[in-house]
This record gives structure tokens, C-alpha cells and sequence, in this order.
């Protein structure tokens, strides 16, 4: 049986698994308001944004009190920090899907995407829902390889990201500059999204293995 | 006289503020890259990130250790942790600048800015490299009255982050969307970064007062 301070630890973690749990149902929300220009959506999902927030103070909180009583060292230590650098990681993350929430309401009851650009934009949210929910279950599982699956994510995301951009330059479909606008935005906002749901997997690779997935990569 | 302990208390602090040295050159040398199309100046700020990486590597690796060996409480170790946050907000201001730069290459031989917006993006060059200037300050100084001029600072980055888009979408002046997804993706990575130096001023506000700036307003 473990002991309260260990069972505090573990509580951390099931915090951080919260919040993947909340930030991947405000992504799902927040894409399909943006496809179909759903006001009421998208006000759920910036309402729904302040419990990330306060589940990151909960879980800060809960972190600065551990390292204040516990007094841990080594992998205790890096543990508890990493907890803290992960929980900001899933508070920007909330604040993305915030964005894109934003971004549908800014246009409605218009649409921010063109019919032509709504595939890429699906498939933009597809991608980030897939990669929350690995991150989810790295945190739970510590599992390399859906670590390792999470960097492929990313790249996937990267590539639409910058295909993206090559829709929207199409000569044989102008689109107006402020859909060019409103479209660069929110395909940056899924992109920063991705790039925090790989830093988290990273963080846990590191935490798991003391190596950075680069140098684990060089190591294979 | 100060103890060795707090000797390396403070020399965190000193290296924090040698980060903010680093991303003000940084920016500072990135918007002119992008206003004149000055591909070496570019390379330069894409190369010098590196150095802002190493420091934030440095000073969290310092931070840990002093967590393990000195086990501070209370307010000790409350300024460690924000330091290592502070960090964090540090070397993305640094990437942020190195975006912008990255912008300024992308387009090279051309300017990413038509000349009708450089005064535009002029300005917001001159309020990231302000607030940044003044972040250090407010690290040596704590001083609360700068870190409420930040404050405004950020607000009128974020008044020229609207206008530029309003410019953008001005009938008379017709962009190409090529203009639009740089000029969008650039006047973000600015907002962002006034964001990240209000993030930094914000904790150090927290730290003296152990009030949140908003709490703080409210209270005056």
C-alpha cells in the first residue's frame, strides 16, 4: 500500500489526466463550432474554459504544498516541477480551443471557414483530439510508444498547417483577406495546440527515461 | 552579508534578467530584419535563439538543484518555482522573436511588410522592445509602478494588433493574401510576446505583494 505522500503524487497525475480530459472536450466543441457556426457552442466552450483554469491553480497548489511539506529530492523533485510545467501546458491548450471558440463567434452567423476549407479545418480538429487524448493516456500509461505516435501527430499537424496556407493562396478559389486572416489565425491556434500536447508527452519521456525523445531517437 | 544559498537566489534573478538582455536584442534586431529585408540580420536572430535556450537550460538546471539541496520553504521557495516559470515565459519570447525573423527570410529578397504597413509593425517592434526593457527593470527593481506601466504597454500592443487588421481589410488599399497570412502570423507573434512579458511582470508582482496585479487594481 502506498502512503499519503506517494497517494498525493498520484493525485497529481489524475489531475493532469483531468485536465487532457477537459482541454480534449473543449477542442472537439470548439472545432465544431467553427464548422458550423454554433454561437451557442462556441459560448460554452469560452465559459467552460475558466474550470482548466481553475483546475490548473487547484493542481499548482496542490504541487507548491507537496514540495513546501514533503521537502522531495531527485525523481520526487522532478516529478512535482514537471507537474507544474504540464499543467501550463494544458492551461494554453484550453486557451487555443478558447480561441478557435472565439474565432466562430467573432464571424457568426457567418462562418470563419469557406466551404472549400472546411476539409482541412476538420481534419486540423481531428488531428488535435487525437493527439489530446494520447497525451491523456501517456500521462496514465507512460507508454513510449504512444509518446513516439504523438511527434508523428505533430508532424501530420505541421503539414496541414502549411497546406493550409497553400489553400488559401489558390489562385482558381480568392478568398478575401478577411477570411485569410481569420483562417491564418485559426489553423496558428491548432498548431500551438499540437506543439503543447508534444511537450507534455516529452516531458513524461523525460521524467520516464531521464532522456529526451531526440536523444532517446538517436539512441535506437 | 549574504549567505552562499542566497547568493544563488539572487544570481537566478541575475540570469533572468540577462534573458531579458538577450530577447530584447532579439526582437529589437528581428523587426529590422522584417522592415528592411535584411536576410544576415535575419540568420543572426535565428542563430542567437540558441544562446536564450542554453541560459533557460542553464538557470532551471540551477533552480532544481538549489530546490534538492537547500529544500527552501515559504517564500524561497516560492520565488524558485515562479523563477522557473518566468523562464519558460522568457525563451518563448525568444522564439517568438526568432518567428519574426524566420518571416523576414521567408519572403527574402522581398519585405514580408508592404510599405503602407511598415509604420504599423514599426510600432509594434518599439512596444515589444519596451516591454521587454522594462521586464528587466521590474526583475532588478521590483519596482510595482513599472510593472503596471507593462501592463499598459501590453494594452496598446494589443489596440495595434486590432488596428493592423482593420489596415489590412482597407478597401483602398488592396493586400494580396500572400500579405495578409504574414502580416497576421507577424502581429501575433508580437501580441504574444507583450503577452509572455506581462506573464513575467505579473509573477514578480505576486512574489512582492503576494497579491495578482488584478487583485491589486481592485484594491487601490
Amino acid at each position: 500500500m502506498r502512503d499519503a505522500y506517494h497517494e498525493e503524487l498520484d493525485a497529481l497525475g489524475l489531475q493532469l489526466i483531468e485536465m487532457t480530459q477537459l482541454v480534449g472536450t473543449a477542442i472537439s466543441r470548439a472545432s465544431l463550432a467553427l464548422l458550423d457556426a454554433d454561437l451557442t457552442m462556441a459560448e460554452s466552450v469560452i465559459a467552460a474554459d475558466d474550470a482548466v483554469d481553475r483546475l490548473r491553480d487547484e493542481l499548482d497548489h496542490r504541487a507548491m504544498d507537496l514540495l513546501a511539506r514533503q521537502q522531495p529530492v531527485a525523481s520526487d523533485l522532478r516529478i512535482i516541477v514537471t507537474t507544474l510545467k504540464m499543467s501550463a501546458d494544458l492551461e494554453r491548450m484550453g486557451d487555443l480551443a478558447r480561441h478557435v471558440a472565439r474565432a466562430a463567434r467573432r464571424r457568426y452567423p457567418d462562418s470563419a471557414v469557406p466551404p472549400k476549407l472546411r476539409s482541412a479545418i476538420m481534419e486540423m480538429g481531428k488531428v488535435a483530439e487525437q493527439l489530446v487524448t494520447k497525451t491523456g493516456s501517456v500521462l496514465a500509461s507512460r507508454s513510449l510508444a504512444t509518446a513516439l505516435e504523438i511527434e508523428h501527430d505533430d508532424d501530420e499537424m505541421d503539414r496541414l498547417h502549411r497546406a493550409l496556407f497553400g489553400q488559401l493562396l489558390d489562385v482558381e478559389a480568392p478568398y478575401s483577406i478577411e477570411v485569410a486572416i481569420d483562417v491564418t489565425l485559426v489553423s496558428r491556434y491548432y498548431e500551438r495546440f499540437a506543439d503543447h500536447a508534444v511537450a507534455v508527452a516529452r516531458r513524461v519521456v523525460y521524467l520516464v527515461t531521464g532522456q529526451h525523445p531526440s536523444e532517446l531517437a538517436e539512441s535506437v
